[in-house]
């Protein structure tokens, strides 16, 4: 087993949740309910392990469209932030993050309700921030085309500073709750945008106070080069996917020099490759039931996913030979680029063919996907960790809630053994389990102002 | 007292929430928390509180904008969508109303949202459908101007036309859940909208399965012509403000005329009236208690919002004199034109000064404000509802939780002894509450679809 190097801190650790498991063919498994994708029980219940295992927060992945097929696995995607909100009821410590994009709100409906989610919660919201690849998402918002990979990142970055003004626009002391002079709120400490951008205009300030955590988390996924830049100056945790040590260690680097060279601190921002750990008894066990899974898939149904994501045609892709050797680079395609390069790589790397790569990509996606003992799960997280290639880990089990139960029993004890995960909640708001600071409002709130605050007689 | 006039069914109620109570001068009074409007324990305990009353549902007014002022009362809003998300938790059949605005959302992700609380409220969703009048609102959203009211009433039908279909877009059988086969959904149960409109083009169907309800109900509160015409095509709920018996029954017999002109059934919309019930032990005690509240108003704060609702300066307007002759009218305004009006008739009705019109106001913003005993308040429900000038009420308690508290224990048991209201709920969803039928799919399910069912064997 991998030594502790003695790297200071400790590791965070994120469950994503997707209906019965990450695996596309989890809800074929007859301990799984076909129906847990509209039920909000489930949700819960799987936040409540989490939480009871101490992970930093739970998160939604999201994107405003209905699969292509609802053949292959189930398809309803409850909206995330009315689903966090539903689960903030029934938790008290865990993060919530829910995916929303910056290509299909606008700032201030945005802005508004992840201040919402963070009141509701006491302070666990966080947001992960995509830009919404794909043709059948902008032909649901009015338009004929998607916009353009560099667009749409350069409207998230305008979208985002919209987000903070809007955040920042109460004053933390904004209210005076002053019942004698009948004076709620200072108006002087309320700071209006008035953005005036390149793609919004957004005068008014929020109808929310400033929420417990200031700003939520903000979070990214993307790992093309404007997904980087764009991590690099507003991520404060960033979801990736890796399928070695040494590549997640040149992006983890890579990243922090990035935030560096934008004036911050490179522990603000948290590195958390995605990891499908397929649990067993012993490391056979383990591969013998990540086989069965995979026997449960049928390729039929991920070819024209794949041929999408690729750029190509689903007749140029066959299932029983590599891929073609000329495919389109990512220069040439306008969608989820990193994720292109990584499985066009995976597959030329283990020379996989079509069919083989459908049956590695049915269990995460293009995460790593890592069958054996608790204790070989752990090493893993444990080398990665301290070999600098991650800040913690997107745990995806493959079966839920079964694969998060089993993580949360028999791998964080090992984690915890080597004091690497906490034992227990030091803080109460997502921002203190990553360890990042609460954000200081933008314009001080000293700031002069012409309105003046009414204190006349509280009586007519 | 009223007699009963023996008109069938039930009455129906529903519980206005606002912070600590519609009253503006609430959050002044000792017992009131002056931060409850951002906690979601506040709106929990109100929520428990109306389901105790057996009331029909609570409901939550919204406009994204924030008050021009924030030293007049509290102005926190949490989004409406998200607050009953996380009510829904802590509630089990109460129905969970949320206003939203069609000017500054998009189909797709509301019609989604309110998909969502239904599913997660197991059928207790309905939508207050509002066009949002204001500059400030639209200044919010890249926009120089309001949209003109006509032009916001006909993108509100559309807007709701698309939401209808998207809906409507997964059959209710379209889950197979079909683990022998590894088929989840019937693709051929998936409609598509493939809306392509005036304002709107929608092509794909939603990602979340039909709700429990089908559609949530639909709720609209506008009164002028534009108002009337579209809740009498769409409305299932009428969220109204009348100052007079006669005015509400003329109100009540246009609407349900309206909708039999659209080929609906007169008892598929529900004419509420909003009533700010103020009690006492005594009528002289209720109304020393109003006027205790009247005295808490600052008048100063009022009278930009009401030369703004008037279309007139605010040097146009003098405390102590009455309104000016010369108004604009109706016509001219583009912003809440029958409120305007209603107050406009208020004032000169009643030759009112502007103070006491402010004063009246702050009571319930233009509802019908009834100071009284609790028999007094449910004779004039039982008045107004045999009289056939409502279907129910639209409850908003001047202070909160107090006003509700007080509503439920006192007034309820008297309407119940008159066998007016009901003493348990009879269904599970806000339909069955309000005596709805569950919307039929506008489209059949056998309709031939060119795309066919993956029936393929379950193995590779």
């Amino acid at each position: 087993m991998a030594t502790r190097a003695g790297r200071p801190g400790q590791l965070h650790l994120n469950a994503f949740l997707l209906s019965v498991g990450h695996h596309e063919a989890a809800w074929r498994l007859p301990e799984s309910d076909p129906y847990a994708d509209a039920d909000v029980e489930h949700f819960r219940n799987l936040a409540r392990i989490a939480e009871g295992g101490r992970l930093d927060s739970v998160f939604l992945a999201d994107s405003p469209v209905l699969w292509s097929s609802v053949a292959r696995r189930p398809a309803t995607a409850l909206e995330p932030t009315l689903l966090l909100a539903a689960i903030a009821a029934t938790t008290s410590r865990i993060g919530l993050i829910a995916t929303a994009s910056t290509t299909y709100n606008e700032p201030y409906n945005l802005a508004r309700r992840f201040a919402s989610l963070d009141h509701i919660s006491g302070g666990r919201a966080g947001w992960n921030i995509v830009t919404t690849a794909g043709l059948d998402a902008a032909r649901n918002f009015n338009l004929d085309s998607l916009p353009a990979h560099r667009e749409r990142y350069e409207r998230a970055a305008e979208f985002v500073e919209v987000s903070r003004k809007l955040w920042d626009s109460w004053a933390d002391d904004a209210v005076l709750a002053d019942k004698t002079a009948g004076v709620w709120g200072d108006d002087s400490r309320i700071h209006p945008p008035a953005h005036t951008g390149r793609f919004y205009q957004v005068a008014g300030a929020l109808n929310v106070s400033r929420s417990p955590q200031g700003h939520p988390v903000l979070v990214q996924a993307g790992s093309s080069e404007n997904g980087r830049e764009f991590a690099a100056r507003y991520a404060e945790a960033v979801f990736t996917a890796h399928q070695s040590l040494a590549v997640a260690r040149e992006f983890h680097q890579d990243l922090k020099r990035r935030a560096q060279r934008h004036g911050r601190d490179p522990a603000s921002i948290k590195v958390l490759p995605g990891i499908v750990p397929i649990l067993g008894g012993t490391e056979a066990q383990a591969r013998a039931y990540a086989e069965e899974l995979g026997e449960l898939i049928k390729p039929e149904y991920a070819l024209p996913q794949l041929a999408d994501l690729l750029g190509v045609g689903t007749e140029e892709l066959h299932l029983d030979r590599e891929l073609p050797a000329n495919l389109p680079s990512e220069n040439e395609i306008e969608g989820a680029k990193s994720r292109r390069t990584l499985v066009v790589e995976l597959a030329r790397r283990e020379r996989l063919t079509v069919r083989a790569l459908i049956v590695r990509l049915g269990g995460g996606r293009g995460h790593y996907t890592v069958a054996g003992t608790p204790e070989q799960v752990a090493d893993l997280i444990t080398d990665w960790y301290d070999a600098g290639a991650a800040d913690g880990f997107n745990v995806m089990p493959a079966v839920l809630p079964r694969g998060l139960t089993e993580f949360v029993d028999q791998v964080l004890p090992i984690l915890r053994d080597r004091g690497l995960f906490r034992t227990e909640y030091t803080g109460r708001t997502l921002r203190d389990h990553y360890g990042l600071p609460r954000p200081a409002p933008h314009r001080s709130t000293t700031a002069p102002d012409v309105r003046e605050l009414v204190t006349g007689p509280a009586t007519r």
